[in-house]
């Protein structure tokens, strides 16, 4: 039996695990990679310089305050959470563990473009992230695809930065929005609507082009830059029986980083609060691990979940 | 005219700072202090080792992030905000600056206990946060002062770690709540009702007793650390005819840390979500740069505060 059980290795999850040390708990780190896709770079033709991530130096410093326990780490796959008698069970391929509180990180999968080769395009020119890429876009052609709200702010942020930006939307998605149509009106952006991406190609590992096609015609469009938006899925499927999801199977959390179980906490893309910026989820993650430590107080003293709070 | 102004210089003012130089925004960062209290240790009686903080490697890197672009840093006192067609003014005591957007992130300040020499003994066994420092409590006996959901908060979490919990309550406060009164019936607790702190002795440059007073009798516990939480008190002077605050006078903000008036964004301790440990007040100032950035990009674009966002 540990104090406190967290699933998912990314930021939120090593800055929920580093809090939890901090404390002196019998925190178990369950993640398949630790370090999830954090600092993940991109390299674009004619790029001289590696991109620096803003908060990458925070995270790794956070990462090896935690891999300096690695009997904390259980490097495993989680198959199902459960929770029974004020109990969580973690059952994982190979063990089961137990603790009154879970911390959720696990965090959001972007939907593929599904074309050939995608994966080895992705840091290469291929991004699912402008919010994470968008300084590398400077005097560059790039395309966005997809009709996200997510992908047009992407849009908007890429403006004022790009020499000149394709929004390629196979669905109208949010293009009606006020948004939508203030970028339909604007000539700094093409939008290619009811189009779809048929090949991205690259030469000298870095994405040189993209080749977009609708109703049989297809189109070649030189771009350095490949930002896909067409939604993220979250990775909620172990807890999607026990928690509250939003519409879009985001797990819903309070200020507070609780979800709709007592005992139970998320942070992390895997929210209704989408993070995005490592920073960001380094923060949830903490407010995550503090809220369970309230929770792991109350119950030691026998009291109510919300009996025990800094306000 | 710049893009951004930042006042405060603690670990949310400088996670700020560092999101939106990333974003290439002009960034102007206003304190009276870099860095803010962020870092400050404790020093006790017979400990061997430093006290380490949680999250102080992670701030220590966006210091130097920060610290690099001495040009984005203004070291000045800030007088007054003001708001006049879509701009804000910021009036310190050697110049204004305007930008369209701000964040304030100016903290909080610990009510003193008003004894001879108290500042001298901050950091050698006196301190007012609880959350950050309990860990240095273990095989200690400790008083606390005060009766705040924070105070009886921390005593929660004293109990599991020090040897002896002495909290002496000037004010009945909380202690009537759900958590006063188990901590009431607790055998590891002592409540010293209606007791005030009439000296803090230390020798050798550590805290080694306190001496408490009730109707003219004074008692002398031997405790090695002493930890006030008489209120925390807003530095949200500057903007309090601006924006909305709680009865406290702390900065109502929603989840994107926006305040009531559009443009004005806030995070940190001068907030109505406490945040007391660095990566959580990382996180809320990373947050409200990326809310600011939304609403800079909208303003660009001509469009309403709201149109631009994540989800």
């Amino acid at each position: 039996m540990h104090d406190l059980l967290i699933i998912g290795g990314g930021p939120a999850g090593l800055a929920a695990a580093a809090y939890g040390l901090g404390k002196q708990l019998d925190v178990v780190l369950l993640c398949t990679d630790l370090g999830g896709k954090a600092g993940a770079r991109q390299q674009l033709a004619d790029q001289v310089e590696p991109e620096h991530l803003v908060g990458e130096e925070a995270f790794k410093a956070l990462w090896q305050t935690v891999a300096a326990q690695p009997q904390q780490i259980v490097e495993d796959y989680v198959i199902g959470v459960f929770k029974r008698e004020q109990l969580f069970h973690v059952l994982t391929e190979h063990t089961t563990l137990h603790a009154p509180a879970v911390i959720i990180t696990t965090g959001a999968r972007p939907t593929q473009l599904g074309i050939a080769h995608e994966h080895e395009l992705i840091g290469h020119g291929l991004g699912y992230s402008i919010a994470t890429h968008a300084h590398l876009a400077a005097g560059r052609e790039v395309a966005v695809v997809g009709s996200t709200a997510r992908a047009l702010r992407g849009v908007a942020e890429l403006l004022h930065i790009a020499t000149r930006v394709v929004l390629i939307a196979p669905f109208p998605g949010e293009l009606n929005s006020v948004l939508g149509q203030r970028l339909r009106a604007d000539p700094r952006v093409d939008i290619l609507e009811g189009y779809t991406v048929a090949e991205v190609e690259s030469s000298a590992g870095a994405v040189q082009a993209i080749q977009v096609a609708c109703g049989g015609r297809v189109q070649r469009l030189p771009v350095q830059a490949v930002f896909v938006d067409l939604g993220l899925v979250p990775n909620s499927q172990v807890v999607r029986q026990l928690v509250q999801l939003d519409e879009r199977g985001f797990i819903v959390i309070d200020q507070q980083n609780q979800a709709s179980l007592p005992g139970m906490f998320a942070a992390g893309d895997v929210t209704s609060v989408l993070c995005e910026q490592i920073m960001i989820a380094i923060g949830a993650g903490a407010r995550a691990a503090q809220s369970a430590y309230d929770y792991i107080l109350s119950q030691r003293l026998g009291l109510d979940s919300k009996s025990i709070g800094m306000r």
